[in-house]
């Protein structure tokens, strides 16, 4: 070995070939960034030679926002295709269109010649099963056989997609946040995101929504555009090759996810910055914002809810909130951080058993049980027959002229004919009253039928059924206001703002401040809940209200716990997770917690030049450590460097295999220059500089730990080194 | 020193009482975080010792908001306060109101009794100078007289803005902008954010905008954001003793001060977290998306535009756009990424010459002679006669019903009484053409002017000249589009979406694109960018073009140079700025770079314990290092910690006057225990193990120069160590 090959050995990759980690193994952030400065280092030299490799480095230059496009195209293509099919079978469940037997109920009753809104309920063109099969459409025979047959579907649903899940693709289960926080924080969990999971977590995601189960499709949404990123990073070498820079691509994957589940592109990537995402330059914030934007403007070419709408749930309203409303906003705060504590609490609980117990065998059975409890109860109640996403729709509305909807029958209201803008308060009908006895029956309902629906295993994501839980309270509140400001206007509260006969509640904005409070007790989302709230209504005049309830659960949740629920279930699963926002309290130094302790026995090392391949075949065997350092000696254990435990492996492993006079008793050596041979006789010595990392990361015994921990989570470390003078 | 002792030493902080940084130096950020941390430990721990500790506790932990709070409303109402005050000042360079001399034009016609549209430029009450002292308001007299007042006044307010900002406060000038990026990476520039510059500032905003110079209040309104915020943090000593926590507060004001100069609270918290700021953890970005809401909502509570908007340019477009129209979309692009490096490249060599000759000594007499210029050459044309922020917004508007300007002289629409929604497009007037030429003329002075203005020794922002370009750019190329469209409908590529008769072109469309494109070139903002405007128009609609120009714009100024307009003036001024986005292309190793260089003197180093007295005082008058590694010994050097100058410094002399017996050969030392003395007639040693930072930052010689300033960049480090083999 000349100077010029040693110096070749140091520069060249070492072993190219090999995939770089290990299935659950969390990879080096530091390590990856400076592969990938090398590669453009590689390509911007390279260019100048030809124009081939010109175009080559201009193609490589522009590969982030080609898969930046794909994804966003890919995504919304999804999410719209899930909304239809989604659309279509929870009508299913209910009846049929005779014209085209793939409308759903309002894509039939549009063909159908009933074009006035008042018939649109009734359009022959879809019948109820009961009818089709018996002709009744009236009576307690047409109602218990619409009954059992709604039962029936949900159950097929629900069946079909546990076994899907479990025949094809487990990963494909659960909301996918926790999982995926955790691979973008350098873990490597290997198929999670395979194109295997996402087709089938698409149509399972379609069963699973459809069957009625108090599940919604937004976390799963978000895990369905990572696996699209993934898909697409795959397509690259920049991406698939580099750990590090393809979570830059899932990262803005994820923002494209959350952008058509709401409808949000900026809500979106700041979900990612804020919620999901660990290492997020500059330059993933421009491209997630252009995958969100591609994403919601395919979806929007889709128009799956056909109102040429981004978002299901677009609200506007005509009145100002006034100052007082802040207290029974602040009290739906109030109400969304207890709904936060109670699932988070109830639902690991439950979990917990489930992962303890004998219940964690039979994941099928389960998923039937749950969803046959849901279909028989949620059946004759209005209000949670229809799909969630309805319901909360409905609930932000505020009362149109056109809406038939029994919570708008008013008393003074009945013609329905005058302009939307000008309803004042007025009493509440037999029909609201009724509706709020069954609003609460719902609440109820839905509160402690989520706690057992998230964590099945099948695709389930929990911000609608939060959202639902806040927007049916906040709808009681906002009614019970309504009707208090109109009974008693001449209460002090109520005299400065709302004169008779004006319109002063907004039962639909108080049903809005509830969705937005009740998200956010369960997630803990702050700036991306406001955020996407915004983009739902698009002004900034109902943003203190928003924000007002946020701010209160996320504190009085807070106050219970500091985890959120993807936390809680990312330490419930055990995976390794070094939470940003996790405070020190303790005063430990890194001669505290390093490894090993006292009592164990000593660190386990390697010597630059006197350890032989035995030995250090030996220590590979009795050790299961990752790494060793390599010091000068045993008498002076200065560090020189650190190798991996799988590159020394196979380093060794191949040097024996191709390597002539490497045997059990050569001497291992990591110098630049050959160490002295004491007699000739000795075997051909084993050079293995090139595995070593020369520049392992150090801190000393005392350095406090907070600082360690800082330096791990900035700089995204594998391992670092405790030394003391050195 | 007992045991007892010495751990006291270790715990106590070194000289609470010496100002931890001295001016034009950098902070320690990892330093400055495990101080808030030993802090907050030392609050919880009390906390629970009495209730009076425990509200202490609480108060600290909601100082924050409280800050947030206070930042957001006296920004708000700084913000409009300029705002009334440019309106007022601006107008009274051409006349004054009657009625009341403090009105401005607008304020004094609203309530003068000339309540029409049409009759509002002829209100009585508001008097040009010209008719209030001679009484006649026409002819070429009245016309010179005019002239003669409106340069007059512009001299007068320019040369008072920049009297006061010479006299009392130097750091008001700039747009201080590129200072504050520095500051929030972690240099100390004293008194830039001081009361005294707050008070400049503000007031020689008003004088300069008012001046009639090329320049915008938007950059100043940060850095006065920024002011305030640094005010407030002097009231908690949780912001003020510690530079780190103070630099997180500055970064949640920036985001108020584009709040309120855009009216864009969330594109005011992207541009913070994508222009301004370094350190920006997720808890700053909900304070700073707080701090932004109330400085919005504050200016609207004062609503200076009178139009209870929180925007000067509120847009409402009625058309959609069509695919087609992306091809000036992108030219508008283009050009402003030429703009954007002509800008750039001209302003900074016209800053170096003044830097580099004579023209530097005579500020004053540089802001007269170009007010002088600009008043001269902006008074004949209408469009740079009025203020800029006016221009941009007559430039944005769709020409609507009741439009009485130029650019809207339609030969179809005499009577100008159609509903606002239909008018479709339609041959240019007269007026139309006039305009055109006038706003060519204006486009070309506004590029000369602005290079030259910026920079000058008064507070300038560059946002409104950028975008004011821009919007005259965008609106010339949209009105040539219109009138191709409307004279050759039946060519191909209007055929498919511009029918006769259809509103097909906004020229006011192709105004906002171009403002955005150029504002683009100049900064090399983009999602906040995007944000902001996006906030202006208040729908998605119109995001892709937006996106289009302002990517196309950054991509042709980045072909030209990497650096924005903030970075080349930080550069400039020679900063210590470790840009974020710099890529580093060399393969340099730690060794390479680090001092002291082979030709070098060796490392000055102390030792643990041999070192004296009189040693030391020698190293710290000969050198002028920030700080000295601690060594093992001469013979072994290896590293023990690292002690600072200025610590250092304090402690000898502090020892040299109160303890008994220290002499200049006294023995230093930094061990635990004390040295053996050899002979009992030595001198009492000195113990310094308190000042000894027992954790510096360390890399091996190996480490690669690309990691080490990731290290410098994410940890905000001082300075680092570089070891081989310890």
């Amino acid at each position: 070995h000349d100077m010029n090959g040693n110096l070749m050995d140091f520069l060249d990759e070492p072993f190219p070939d090999v995939s770089t980690y290990e299935d659950f193994h969390t990879i080096d952030w530091l390590r990856e960034k400076s592969r990938d400065t090398d590669r453009h280092r590689k390509i911007t030299t390279k260019s100048k030679e030809s124009y081939w490799e010109l175009i080559k480095s201009l193609l490589d230059a522009w590969s982030g926002w080609v898969v930046m496009l794909l994804i966003g195209m890919l995504t919304g293509t999804l999410a719209g295709v899930i909304d239809l099919a989604v659309d279509w079978m929870t009508d299913l469940k209910e009846g049929v269109c005779l014209s085209a037997f793939y409308y759903s109920h309002e894509q039939c009753c549009w063909t159908s010649n009933e074009t006035t809104f008042d018939d649109r309920d009734k359009c022959p063109q879809w019948q109820k099963w009961a009818e089709l099969m018996t002709g009744h459409s009236e009576g307690a025979g047409a109602y218990v056989l619409n009954y059992f047959l709604y039962v029936l579907w949900a159950l097929l649903f629900s069946f079909l997609a546990v076994s899907l899940v479990r025949v094809f693709a487990p990963y494909a289960c659960g909301s996918g946040i926790p999982e995926i926080k955790t691979i973008l924080s350098g873990f490597i969990i290997r198929g999670y995101l395979g194109k295997w999971t996402l087709l089938i977590k698409t149509v399972t995601l379609v069963l699973a929504v459809s069957s009625g189960l108090s599940l919604g499709k937004e976390g799963p949404l978000v895990h369905v555009a990572c696996c699209c990123g993934n898909l697409f990073c795959s397509l690259f070498s920049k991406y698939s090759k580099n750990e590090g820079k393809r979570r830059e691509v899932l990262s803005a994957a994820a923002a494209a996810g959350v952008s058509v589940a709401f409808g949000a592109p900026i809500g979106g990537v700041l979900f990612s910055l804020e919620e999901v995402s660990y290492y997020f330059p500059l330059k993933t914030l421009w491209r997630s914002f252009f995958a969100a934007l591609v994403a919601a403007f395919t979806l929007r070419a889709i128009n799956p809810f056909g109102n040429s709408r981004l978002v299901l749930f677009y609200v506007e309203y005509h009145t100002p909130w006034y100052m007082a409303e802040l207290v029974p906003f602040i009290l739906l705060g109030v109400f969304g951080g207890l709904w936060g504590t109670l699932f988070i609490r109830g639902n690991i609980a439950w979990c917990r058993r489930r992962k303890t117990t004998l219940l964690g065998k039979y994941p099928v059975l389960e998923v039937i049980v749950i969803t046959g409890i849901t279909a028989v109860l949620a059946f004759p109640n209005p209000y949670t027959r229809r799909s969630t996403s309805e319901l909360i729709s409905e609930l932000f509305n505020d009362c149109g002229a056109l809406e038939s909807s029994q919570l708008c029958d008013y008393v003074n209201n009945p013609n329905m004919s005058r302009p939307v803008d000008d309803i004042p308060d007025r009493p509440a009908g037999p029909g609201v009253y009724s509706a709020l006895w069954q609003l609460a029956l719902a609440l109820i309902f839905k509160i402690v039928i989520t706690i057992f629906t998230f964590g099945m295993k099948i695709p389930s994501g929990l911000f609608i059924p939060s959202m639902a839980v806040g927007a049916i309270a906040g709808r009681i509140v906002g009614i019970a206001v309504e009707q208090m400001a109109y009974h008693h206007h001449d209460w002090i509260i109520f005299k400065n703002w709302c004169r008779p006969g004006a319109d002063c509640v907004t039962p639909g904005l108080y049903a809005m401040v509830g969705a937005a409070a009740c998200l956010g007790g369960v997630t803990r989302m702050t700036v991306s809940l406001v955020v996407i709230m915004f983009e739902l209504t698009g002004g900034l005049e109902y943003i203190v209200p928003l924000m007002a309830a946020a701010v209160t659960s996320k504190w009085v949740a807070d106050a219970f716990g500091k985890e959120g629920i993807y936390e809680s279930h990312i330490q419930l699963n055990g995976y390794p997770y070094l939470d940003v926002r996790d405070e020190f309290t303790h005063r430990t130094l890194a001669t505290d917690v390093m490894r090993p302790r006292r009592s164990e026995p000593p660190l386990a090392v390697l010597t630059q030049d006197s350890t032989t391949v035995e030995d250090v075949e030996t220590l590979i065997k009795d050790t299961d450590y990752n790494g060793f350092p390599v010091v000068v000696s045993r008498e002076s254990e200065r560090l020189i460097g650190f190798v991996q435990r799988r590159e020394l492996t196979v380093a060794i492993k191949t040097a024996r295999q191709k390597q002539d006079g490497v045997v059990s008793s050569s001497v291992v050596y990591f110098t630049e220059d050959n160490p002295q041979v004491a007699e000739a006789c000795d075997p051909q010595p084993l050079k293995l500089r090139r595995i070593l990392n020369l520049s392992p990361f150090t801190v000393t015994d005392h350095t406090p730990m907070e600082t360690v921990v800082d330096i791990f989570r900035k700089l995204g470390l594998r391992q670092c080194l405790v030394t003391r003078s050195g």
